[in-house]
């Protein structure tokens, strides 16, 4: 890594400690998913409060401002070093522009909220979340006023977690993307192919756990994801967390019943993993060193778990392990069985439970609402009826309770909004890295040998080693020759789904 | 708790921080024991020593200086108050006395040191530990004599693990045990019931791993230690740690032939774990929140080891369930047998191997070096002869090589010096605090019913609830209405042992 200038190297010695901390923090986090007895959980949240006010306090010290104003003003500047105060400076907004006063409320809030929307979400009560709700609503409008915009006050929300995205870009996209799903699915559920009879949908079926594991294991070594560097441990909602540049560790969750949770949910971390594990160590402790954005990082996710792990040529690879692991299960199961069950379209309510078709309709939904929330276009009183409207036009089902419906997601209890749509545009990113791939490497060939290493050393020289130092759309552009287009998810798709169900 | 003074709120403020930052030490620490990844390591210490640097500025902090020199001069105070400010003099004065400089240099020297250590444990060569060896030695040398101290430089060392005792008090008690337990151990050897037959000694057999784990974990619901505010995992080397008031957690380890491994030192951890969550939640946060010394820490843990684990009563209630965990392994074995089996005597080289009986002959060699090298009357090059002839003499055996030595520990590496006598003292309170509740509890029956509660709560209203309140010597003079006095622990040594071998 270049870094020859002295005010940037201050700038970084300063960074280091806010990066150990949230390695820290990321600890306790692990911690708490994966181990933390249940009368641990109180003084856990005070343990991570302290550490959150630590790095808040190194964020607003004077000396940073002080060193980046500086850095700002120096004209040459290696291309690192360009990238670590440009990402400073995007990372250190916030904390100059947002009060403090602000954070805590804000923190204050969604700490209640959380617990507000899982009783509401239990007894099925949209009421009694909508107040909160509403004030979560009026602070994160706040704050997108103190981080500033041009038009679109979910623009300064957008970039929090896709650097440069606007609102307007994504309604664009997400425009085009819309009628095309809607209209694949419905092409689907009306072949003669769908619901045809797969042993495989017999909820009856049992999965040993232990063999499960093993699955996860043996899918774990084929991806080149080592547990010297990682861990594969349960908890309640899959998730992959980097403790440290040699520790980046995924969880998992296994249903006794369906095999495909444990497996996909294994393969969507992996990527996350191999990612951060990919990153140049050189970038290690400075502010190049994560993922550049969560749609880039979800573009690697959804990679291995559906570009690679959903393709027929994958599921002729597992099919033996698999029949010899769940001998009694896969008696009488054929691949294209496995095809289909792996890739089943449903007109579901869950997002998380949505396949590939359905998917970005439940995310274009959630974007349409926020947008409109941001902009004073819709009230959240009116959420119930909005969704369901909106459910029955892009997917055709509507949700029987909104425990199903508007309750389903934690995301805005926490104050999450403007993050949904960098996972769809992880499948659109994809969907293009896929198809320059292929030019380079026999794409399903190597699959169907169970030889994902070509695969991954591609994504690891042009997409992982960079880490922060490009933008999104920089890196789309370098690694693909164009912007990010969405007709490369289209054409996948429609491909794909007009083999499995002869459409 | 009854705390009213200001300054004393003002001082308990800043040590909120103290203990925060302690507990997520603990965390980093556990996970390191129990899950880092092999590449994670580097990572994990720098996270550690960045946070251990956070925690000598909070001490050194000049207010915290300012606050307890104010709460010194005050003379009305509550017990707590009076209490609290003890405890933060006590653990403020390695701050404000020893040099950020030899501190610094302690623990560079000593990280070096392990690994100096390790690859000379390995090689069985002592000579090349020896030079760090004594420069460890001249450190800890220094640092007493920043602490201060009357007679002694071991004082102040024994100061840090056991408040107020000295080296001559050690001595005395050492040397009325010493003798005895020597004899002892020379009268069990020679006994005809001597290594009598006993299939459990037949190292073939094997314990599968699943059901040993279920026995700790029946032990641990036995003993009222819950996975509410605990967990029980496998370390290499066996500990306890204390995550958060109500996040006690443990460790074991299992050995495949030899139950009694994973079973005592699960015993052993939990003894520590049921001390720490029987502390007075009001001390939480405090400097009272903490078990008040390590020999009064050891005491539990040796207690329910020893005094309750190890006893023929719980061997007749263990029984049952151990012939029907192994029913292969325990065939033709009866209860007469365990009872040997689990308080075999052996002239053993290695400390943490070693029996009750001899035990403590292997502290009482370590203490006597560790005096010598503090007070210059010898030198770390002749440490592997004085060793040996210490061996000889105490134990009857000399090891034959210094692997199983004076290389055998890993605590001088560490610089922990003066701790090892906690060890012994733990045995000689546990032995105590028995006959004391001995008059309170029919002991031997509660325990042959497996109803250890009686025990249990008298334990937590007589040493656990207090915390760090009470200095040891006020500690066991409160409960049994003595000082520290040998001859409970020699007492109970001669009985168990005269009817064990039919001395």
């Amino acid at each position: 890594m270049n870094v020859q200038n002295n005010t940037v190297k201050k700038l970084l010695e300063k960074y280091r400690e806010i990066a150990l901390l949230n390695e820290i923090i990321s600890t306790l986090h692990w911690d708490l998913n994966v181990n933390l007895p249940r009368k641990g959980s109180e003084q856990r949240s005070h343990q991570i409060t302290y550490l959150t006010s630590l790095i808040t306090d190194k964020w607003i010290d004077p000396e940073i401002k002080f060193l980046l104003d500086e850095c700002n003003s120096i004209e040459k500047l290696t291309q690192e070093e360009k990238a670590i105060v440009r990402n400073l400076n995007r990372a250190a907004k916030f904390y100059f522009q947002v009060p403090k006063k602000l954070i805590l409320e804000q923190s204050e809030i969604t700490s209640r909220a959380f617990v507000i929307w899982s009783e509401a979400k239990v007894n099925n009560d949209f009421k009694s979340f909508e107040p909160i709700l509403s004030k979560i609503v009026d602070l994160t409008r706040s704050v997108a006023d103190y981080l500033g915009y041009k038009e679109n006050p979910y623009d300064a929300l957008l970039d929090l977690y896709e650097p440069d995205l606007t609102a307007a870009q994504c309604r664009t996209i997400f425009e085009k993307v819309q009628p095309s799903l809607t209209q694949l699915l419905q092409k689907v559920i009306k072949s003669k192919s769908y619901n045809k009879a797969n042993p495989l949908l017999d909820s009856q079926k049992e999965y040993a756990l232990d063999l499960q594991k093993k699955l996860c294991d043996f899918i774990s070594t084929k991806l080149h994801y080592s547990y010297d560097e990682g861990r594969l441990d349960i908890s309640s909602h899959p998730f992959t967390t980097t403790l440290g540049r040699h520790d980046v560790r995924i969880t998992t969750r296994y249903d006794r019943h369906d095999f495909k949770e444990a497996l996909y949910s294994t393969i969507h971390e992996i990527g996350h993993a191999l990612y951060e594990l990919g990153i140049d160590k050189h970038y290690s402790g400075t502010p190049l060193e994560g993922g550049v954005s969560l749609g880039i990082h979800e573009s690697q996710s959804r990679f291995w778990e559906n570009q690679v792990g959903r393709s027929r040529e994958f599921v002729s690879y597992i099919e033996p392990i698999l029949s010899t692991l769940f001998q009694t299960e896969f008696q009488n199961v054929d691949q294209d069985m496995i095809l289909r069950y792996v890739n089943d379209v449903r007109q579901s309510y869950i997002r998380t439970e949505a396949d590939e078709v359905t998917y970005g309709l439940h995310i274009i939904l959630r974007f349409q609402i926020e947008n409109d929330l941001m902009n004073k276009k819709i009230q959240t009183k009116n959420l119930p009826e909005v969704w369901n409207v909106m459910m029955k036009k892009y997917i055709g089902v509507v949700p029987p309770t909104d425990r199903e419906g508007v309750l389903q997601d934690v995301h805005w209890s926490m104050g999450s909004i403007g993050y949904f749509p960098t996972y769809l545009l992880g499948n659109l990113y994809a969907a293009q890295f896929t198809a320059s791939m292929k030019k380079k490497i026999s794409f399903e060939k190597t699959i169907a040998k169970g030889d994902l290493l070509p695969i991954l050393n591609w994504l690891r020289t042009n997409v992982h080693t960079h880490g922060s130092m490009l933008f999104p759309k920089d890196l789309i552009k370098q690694v693909t020759g164009e912007a990010l287009n969405a007709d490369y998810y289209l054409e996948y798709l429609q491909k794909k789904y007009s083999t499995i169900y002869n459409l």
